[in-house]
């Protein structure tokens, strides 16, 4: 199988100007362009995934494959996952993305035994690394997928059956080992069965200290081998299980703190999940800034009108102004990235379908990233939330928060006290946010 | 006006067997029936509350008042608290119930100041005493409403006003104060306002840190003043606002760690808080005891199709025996009981439909205490609880959660192991249940 | 492969007594009791359905297989097909079902072309006469499956592409033919596809009348080949779809009317349809009858915290006793049934899991059924109904109704009037409701 | 009370270009401005309702009144009925709407009878014919309020108590008399208690006669008086009841076909309500135009991770742009406009945050406007939407839809056919889409 043919695509996305109309080129994405101090590219730090891409054939709960991919189909599994490869570098080429991530069963087959599956993911690994070498794209992250095997359907760490969670560390150790080796900059893990289907036969208390021992072992064994890059929780609340352990940002931040993990573990944020839980995008990310456990971003959306993981290609430009304009405040990643955690709808079956939607969104990213920036820029935000606080900037107030007066004094304070209540200015905020997006 | 006639009913209810088929009297709540070890009314220890029952007018946000009760009617805000206060205890004999419930904002009306305020609501207190030492009927919980008051429509201890700060602070000293003076049981928070309308507006960090402020403040009083029982949150993800702060008992698990308030801050659970955000009553219930958070319970429901607060009487017999099973495992209630906050429907503008809601609801309560303790005494969840995760008892199996295991260790074991799961039996679990309920 | 090994029973369930623990026999299912007039098996009239409980492998997402039947594994797929059938047949008699249901992909495999997958089907509906004949197991219903395949991703009747409306023609056509051979009492359609992903690329109303026509030529070809049973539609608001035509029973009285099917075409309801559509299931029964249009149920529930189809196996007895007893109202089923649509978890991976958790529902159907009775016999519910309504039984009022007033008229006399509401007395019926349940 | 310095503004919003900051102007909305063959104004006709904006007084379910109107503070209601027509014609004239809507208890006070209530609404309705005739402020529509009053607390026309319905039939009367002396446009019906809270007091049935009795008198009563605009029906699916009978489109579509009622009554449609039911905007919007239904639209927007109400100022152009490109392709509104249905934060305490919000999402409309203008323009989404079915084009396709071939038929000619699906495109298409908006 040659590869070029799959996409019958030569030439790679470039910035195309504002003014084009061709979907498989920028208008606002020019990764050299300067934003606040640093190129585009670099603050963006796009990475496609595999397992939408190039692993999912199109089903869902009601219907079956639909994109017919050549390297899905049967055959010798290694050299289909190597055909899988060509493909998946070719479109990273064509989008030109920096950055890419997977999970160890994305890329390679199973084997037999555990130690087969861990041979067949060293030997892929060893294929990325030729090819990271001649394309330049790093590795974002990488994972083990914990969640689709029937040996985890009732999870992995927090599995009844001390055997699964065995079987997991050796799966997690492997994973880890590969990432480190291609020089990923986090490692990520999802708990979709770190949960449960119904309390009638499950213990929470027992289950969340598996988890919590599961996720220590792995911080001190990335510490031995000089792992650097943060161990990254992605927060989701339910699908597959009915309930996650992981659900959200605040209770993921509750349980760091019990099992002491808050310096090594910080989070891999997605807007879809983040809706599922109840809340913005832009509320997950700025808690977990206020939690201090910001890491990385899962770029797609969810549909808003549905309760399950849609994984859209994100294409809301206000939604993302807002995220960034928190980012930028925060002087913009670090490790993380925004990660292309997001699917082709199961009817866009022509190869050039996923160039367009990566693309499409790219663009809407880079657009949300300067409106952020021009609001950042222009205190369009900042300045009234700064005056709206500014009561609590006098010595004796901050006094209050500092821990120096006893109810008792405040108390008496309060008891002489008429507060005028003053306008939140929800619209006009809201006015102001549309003039940049 | 004489209080008698407002119900209409001189009788209170008693227990009057299964067979009785009159809604004024109980079926199944025998007050003085054993259940593993203790009286009934010493197990589920009900509330009545004052908001719902006589404070609500029957209002909702497209219509107005719909009881028209006479204490409501224009008058001397004070002689109408009176009056208020003869028909309450009135129900809580009808309904004969150990224990009731207020808010400071309940019970008298506000003065012209914070200091008349707390005159007003001393006042009553006084009347209180005497009317639960004549009635026997003692205080589960006071707190103060810092939400009605358009002084606090952006929040009370996150208010971005210090002043509102600082009247908050006086507000809930005097409530805490009247409820030491009651011998309250507990002092619930519940912060209505305490989250945002909008991010645009507002700065969760900050504002966490102002709430974490207030609270350690509060329980360095309630140390001082020796107040034994606990401070409770009652978690809700949102209505009144778009976001609460303590949104689950997850959130406040990890709001309560940051602040290093876990030791003295216990939580308030309800049913119709948790379906709101996304958990159902007996997830709430089992990790607050996972959390060593468990204190107290609001006794209601919310409705499965409806995305707000509708706080009915409970009456769902197999939700409750979930939830008292694992109370009972526990021990049942220390300072905790089951507070009525549930309220009438708008149409039930008969005062007797008050009395017949609080025995229905008992009465289901009653049932489900009677159907956990023959599940508990049969082991009948229990057994095969401890089953499932038998597993993990073994002496190699223990040292990995106790930490004397490196991943690299476990993982070794893994490579060796072929796990096969087992069934989950649901329908097994459920169908057993069915057998109690 | 002998089939009766796999489930491992050769005993079939039967009615036990209230007192039994056997999980494999019922508690309240008694066949040959009499309720109303009818045996329970003649009123509650249970079908087993083929694709959740053979045609599932446990898959979900985000992951695979997870029962690992030997019907599934690789094989030749008719051979595959009849011992599927052996295992199926061998399930009817376990759980001691009258009737069973199927979609045309369940039982048969697809063939290279339409003609083929007929021959296929046609082939297994001959083996089917003749384990109906042995067993004495009816045909409750069959139906075409036009969603799973790719070629449907995009709609059947309602397809852009017209080749795809012809194809699925063929498909109905053919599954019809062996559903009035096999003396199948209803036919069903389920549009899971019929719907949009986007509005974008979607032309609603030219889709509709796709929709409309496509069941016009139904109905005619029922007549025409002399099946007497009703056309059914299934209404479910989405999922596979982001929206689905067939919404609830509202959306689908509407589209019947506009193409006149109202007198051919009736619906087949299912609990969890109701929830994901923002109904409860007694709602959607209650509406079907008031629009002359009730027609079977499929039995399960959903979850409620959830926003996806769960189909687990019904076992709330109250939710069921409120559809039961507008049944028995309307004095039962006539060609309708309780058809199991309704899965195992993936997690209850041990074949006697099919067994139980059948057997756990056909139990609480029954009590639900008995519940209902009691109260129709009592008029618990009726009475009090009767009376709520009865200021319009006067001739003045009735004649309102009968269209002999103006507006003008009614206006006149209602300026005379001060109307007092009456209690909605919603707690004390939910009280009386719990007295039967 | 003088009005001027209520708002603290002499001059109107005048459009002042994009590159404006001013929030009390505008920058997109240029009422003379020509779209596709009018002027904005007439495109979007808009109308300042005066429910929200003058009768509101900030309360939510946990909280009382943050405004403070003058208006609303104890006096000779009468009097302060015509304070309140000051103010609301003023803040007509500052944001320079055309057109303004109102209930008939908004406007004037309830009397002590009925007929003095209806006294109350013909003298205001005399005041607000000078001041039309002064500010050429139009009437858009007209409505009375059936659902605050307790006497409506269980339904209006659906009440069981034939006395409020002829109590209804006189309210309606007075309304409609008065809308159509004021030249009102359209009259509304939105049935907020015309639903249920339980059906174990509910006879859906009988209900649904009853309202489509009053309908039928409605619509002959105005027939009558040679009202010629249409009767609009406003559907919400909840809030404040359980159920609303009015639940979407599509229900309402099924509810006129069975009462003969298609031909005088349309939609009013609601953003919000929209989504409370499960749909969008636009899906409500596209559904009523294939159903003949369509006829005037509520602007505002909910919030889609709450379950209630809002009412927000729609501010989304996206959004919008794909409603007004659906009505710019059936050449816009005729009787309808854009109603206001949007309140303001009850945290927008200061008068001019009125002004801000009306400003910005007229603004936001506008917006939306010319970018539907443009794509309509450019045939950027019909274009494809022609292609994608223009299969369905040919002679023997179309023959299928006008039911001039059997099912018989097209099943024969599908046995011969192998269709394959081509791609739905939908991210191509949300990238167009972006590439407007």
């Amino acid at each position: 199988m040659a590869t070029a043919p799959f996409f019958g695509l030569d030439e790679a996305a470039r910035f195309a100007g504002e003014g084009s109309s061709d979907p498989l080129h920028f208008r606002f994405y020019d990764k050299n362009r300067e934003v606040m101090g640093r190129r585009m590219e670099d603050h963006l730090r796009f990475a496609a995934c595999y397992w939408h891409s190039f692993t999912w054939p199109g089903g869902d709960p009601f219907g079956g494959e639909t994109f017919l991919r050549p390297w899905m189909q049967a055959g010798d599994p290694m050299t289909r996952a190597r055909e899988k490869a060509d493909v998946a570098f070719e479109l990273f080429r064509l989008i030109d993305v920096p950055f890419f991530s997977f999970h160890d069963a994305d890329v390679s087959p199973e084997g037999e035994t555990l130690q087969g599956s861990i041979d067949n993911l060293n030997a892929i690994g060893e294929l990325f690394e030729e090819k990271m070498a001649a394309s330049k794209v790093k590795l974002l992250w990488g994972t083990a997928n914990l969640f689709s095997h029937r040996r985890y359907m009732a999870g992995a760490a927090t599995n009844p059956d001390p055997d699964v969670f065995a079987y997991a560390c050796g799966q997690v150790k492997a994973a880890l080992d590969v990432t480190h080796r291609l020089k990923g900059e986090n490692y990520v893990c999802w708990g979709g069965r770190e949960g449960y289907e119904t309390l009638l036969n499950t213990d929470m208390g027992r289950e969340l200290d598996q988890l919590g021992r599961f996720l220590s072992m792995l911080v001190d064994y990335k510490h031995k081998i000089g792992f650097e890059g943060p161990i990254l929780i992605e927060p989701k609340p339910r699908e597959p299980s009915k309930h996650q352990y992981d659900f959200d940002t605040a209770t993921v931040f509750g349980f760091l703190q019990k099992y002491d993990l808050t310096n090594d573990v910080k989070l891999n944020l997605e807007q879809n999940h983040a809706i599922l839980a109840g809340h913005s995008f832009d509320h997950e990310v700025k808690l977990a800034y206020a939690c201090g456990l910001f890491g990385s971003l899962d770029i797609n959306r969810g549909d808003d009108l549905l309760g399950w993981d849609t994984d859209q290609f994100a294409m809301d430009v206000k939604e993302m102004a807002l995220v960034f304009h928190e980012m930028l405040k925060h002087g913009g990643f670090s490790t993380g990235g925004l990660n292309f955690d997001a699917k082709i709808r199961r009817q866009s079956i022509d190869p050039q379908d996923l160039v367009i939607a990566h693309v499409a969104s790219m663009d809407a990213c880079a657009r949300a990233l300067l409106a952020a920036e021009r609001m950042l820029t222009d205190g369009a935000l900042e300045g009234p939330l700064k005056a709206r606080y500014a009561g609590w900037d006098t010595a004796e107030n901050r006094a209050i928060l500092d821990g120096r007066h006893t109810l008792e004094e405040v108390a008496a304070r309060g008891r002489s006290l008429q507060p005028q209540p003053r306008s939140g200015r929800q619209e006009y905020l809201e006015s102001l946010l549309n003039r940049y997006v």
